[in-house]
């Protein structure tokens, strides 16, 4: 498909991203998806041109990392530069947040003359995804009481739930790679737990991915050890959307059965959702021995299933024995990164190059949220920048 | 006012800002002042607009926090950014500065390409300002010498003696509260101590205040417990402002008595004069145990003075029980950031939305000082800016 | 010469920049290193006459300092800034790097929308410009394989072997100085060991220094107290280049007879050559004791030479008693930064401006480097921006 198509398929889309936060796919619909992902791929073959989708002069694009990052912050930073904002780190330990500043304050301080805000905030269950509504909810009042002259939008980065910049790279990733969202229907995914040697890996990874991927017509195969359960309301919410677009959604105990035939499999570790949520009550009362007792078993029992990992055993049950490997990296690679892990070197070496191309997309997703916030007809926009070709790099 | 009216008001002004340092409200004329506010209202009213007043197309905002800041740091990068310069931090743990450099290389290292410096340094009674001027000597040796292209601006984002991008805010925030700086004539505003479990709080903002508000016809209270002095020399300087301007200069003891008939207050907490001088002896001789013997002193002094909190009671006796509130933020507001604070959260919330307006003209404050500091004729670039009609963000 | 000679005289080289990293200076032609050298004057000449040469609309230059650094911190944030891309740093400690990512994925994901990566690596011998080659052949990769719209180009911000953009400003220093490359022929320059109070200074500066300046008809001496050697295939090296450009090379062991007749003298520290490899043994092997006993046996070593400073007795001895000082800064000068240093403090202080004005040439070497590896024709480039006339700053 070329720009002009994607531009015209943009304006057909009936969505509501104006003035929105991103924060939940789930909360949006299935235009608004759709409308991200041709955004994402109109920037992408912009800059791929030369053509510079700078829409803003000035403003500010302020980051929040309350957890390392190198891909989403480097992500964030790119999206925010192609279309003209300047990456302000909110970083936490500088500032006098820590004195006790309300959230509601520093939302507002933050926001004087900023465009979007971008959090990462997935340390703890039921914690993460709340701070950014907190944040929003401040910067609603804010802007009805006219103290910030415009709403900034917020762009969830990764929290306790989801991580819609991650699962819609994903997606734009297949369908990019099987050519349409219409070819998706029917493809057999599997989101599975994989072993790796650490300890409190975030869940919105498979969450983000059960709750999207059923919402295209996929057959969802989710696969863990007994004990290794997701959020129960997120599980369920996959299970009602696969049902409503004529897809599949199964959960299932074993890393075997559930490749069985799949299209594309996504190996990946995460910590149960109880121990999540133990963990959260041990730092929250700031039990540092109770913390080292929970790790201590967590990883004990996380030993149990080293044969969770995924190898060419295990690629060779997948259709045509090649079904495409997708992970959000960093992988846990067995031999490589550690001695037991997520995956068999060989079998990640034949899927790493498309692995990066998977990553690339980020920095798009990222720029079309941005810019769906930002303008009621994002089509309108990009025709505007198309016309008047002006080159990223001088020629 | 519109936009030309201001435009219009600054080029009448007789000033002497262009190339000068801004480090003391009281280095600068009466119509410096004025003239500051008005860039500051027109670049808030242009960006309000969505006209950018970006005058830059490349260069450097270098900033050097010696303390902590959000606010200031935002404001900072702000400003940078609306004006077309990038912000890069001046990070001393990072940098070389530790190992026996001197200021007056690193000033000029820093400097090659830059066209303002932000520096706040408030932690040392009798340093904070002095260094500001190494670096500006420095600088001015540089430039001399045709090491460096240019001057670059320094701003004084907050120093032992002042913290001039606050006061003026804080003066914007009146002048447009109730309408024009000749409508604050006569008007009573209190500075006043309240308490905080908190020690070592700089004196550049009551400082800044008593000193700035003086120059307006105002009826200016300082009020703190005995032990509380700000330095000698800036109260004496607010009695001769307040002589020269026509207006009333007078320091008390007691909250109650200061808050009759104000129309304005700014209960906020410091440590005494003579504490901080100790504390910076104590420093510069590394001398732990001294630190943490003055501390623990200098709180169970404070804690004498628990009923220094402003309160519903206290706005009774302020003119027509509703004096406007003011504060530099982060207040200590009892019951939510700590037990027994400098206001009680009731009164805090209802001035609330307006603290968090007066900390909005801050960036357009910064703004305002950068332009005044490059050009000769601020009023001429503003009118410029206006007939270009740049657009801020794409429309 | 003016700025159209020297546009003149850019395209007139052939050269081989286009496209390639700027790891060493021996890896380039001569055409290539008075490409950059002419480069840099314009863009020096041009940021002189408020020309702005901006030629990206948006783009990242990403830093990876894995040393403390200030000067090339500026001079890298400055070169970017200049040309219109925004520094972005890969900060290892806030980023998963530490958690077992391979420096080849890491190359990829920090590199979807960046033209640039400035690395600084100088802490282990053998392994700093290795690393740099790692990440070239990723994004070597990433580019063929399409994960990568174009080949970001890398400079060297410091390795083990070389300080390509700290000595190429210095032959810059030199070229102004003296007038053109053609009068540094025959020109005594003394790169000299010198006493400091510190251990394990890098072998970069040196070594950069005789690599460099013996392949333009210089008389090169180095000096150093035995035991103090540098590594042995550069200094073989210049033994070459000297001998190619008609020059000479010659290693002494005493300062006294190397700076006499000396036109330029450059008196610095550095750690010997086999301690540096002692040294990165033991870090390798986190033997913190090893490390201890190195560093106290190395600073008793260095203490027998304190004799090594240069000052007004070693000055007097120079061609008419007045060679040109040099130094990278920041130098240990005695009684300033320490007690006895690499220089004495009257002495340098005849020679301080100019060392900063050594210093300023950085930022504009690394812009003709980041110009020269994205540009094919860099000549032609700089012509249309002089044509364009854009100004840096509104007027």
């Amino acid at each position: 498909m070329n720009i002009k198509q994607n531009i015209s398929n943009i304006s057909s889309y009936n969505t509501d991203l104006f003035q929105k936060d991103f924060l939940l796919t789930w909360e949006k619909n299935e235009d608004d998806l759709k409308a991200i992902l041709d955004i994402a791929n109109t920037l992408k073959m912009m800059r791929d041109q030369n053509i510079s989708p700078r829409v803003f002069d000035s403003g500010l694009a302020v980051s929040i990392f309350r957890d390392n990052s190198t891909r989403t912050r480097f992500s964030y930073a790119s999206a925010a530069n192609l279309l003209g904002v300047a990456v302000q780190d909110m970083d936490e330990t500088k500032s006098q947040i820590a004195h006790g500043e309300t959230v509601r304050e520093t939302a507002n301080m933050i926001s004087f003359l900023s465009d979007f805000i971008g959090i990462r905030d997935d340390m703890y269950l039921g914690e993460g995804n709340k701070y950014m509504r907190e944040v929003g909810d401040a910067l609603d009042e804010g802007y009805q009481k006219k103290v910030l002259p415009h709403r900034p939008g917020i762009i969830n980065l990764q929290c306790d739930m989801d991580h819609p910049t991650q699962s819609m790279a994903d997606l734009l990733h297949l369908k990019n790679y099987f050519g349409s969202l219409d070819q998706l229907r029917g493809k057999k995914i599997v989101m599975s737990w994989a072993y790796s040697p650490s300890y409190g890996k975030p869940l919105s990874v498979p969450q983000g991915i059960i709750a999207l991927m059923t919402r295209f017509g996929m057959q969802v195969e989710l696969a863990h050890p007994e004990g290794y359960e997701l959020i129960p309301e997120i599980v369920e919410l996959a299970n009602k959307n696969a049902f409503a677009s004529g897809g599949s959604f199964h959960v299932g105990n074993s890393m075997e059965e559930a490749v069985k035939d799949a299209d594309i499999v996504y190996p990946k570790s995460w910590a149960p959702f109880h121990i999540m949520q133990q963990r959260t009550e041990l730092l929250k009362n700031k039990d540092a021995k109770g913390l080292t007792n929970l790790e201590q078993s967590c990883l004990a029992n996380n030993a149990k299933f080293k044969n969770w990992e995924y190898n060419e055993a295990k690629m060779k049950l997948t259709k045509n024995q090649n079904a495409l490997y997708m992970h959000c990296l960093p992988a846990d690679i067995s031999g490589v990164s550690c001695v037991n892990g997520e995956v068999q070197a060989k079998t990640f070496e034949k899927y790493r190059i498309e692995t990066y191309i998977e990553a690339g997309y980020k920095p798009y997703i990222i720029a079309a949220m941005m810019l769906a916030n930002k303008f009621e007809n994002p089509g309108l926009i990009l025709d505007t920048i198309l016309q008047r070709g002006k080159e990223r790099v001088m020629m």
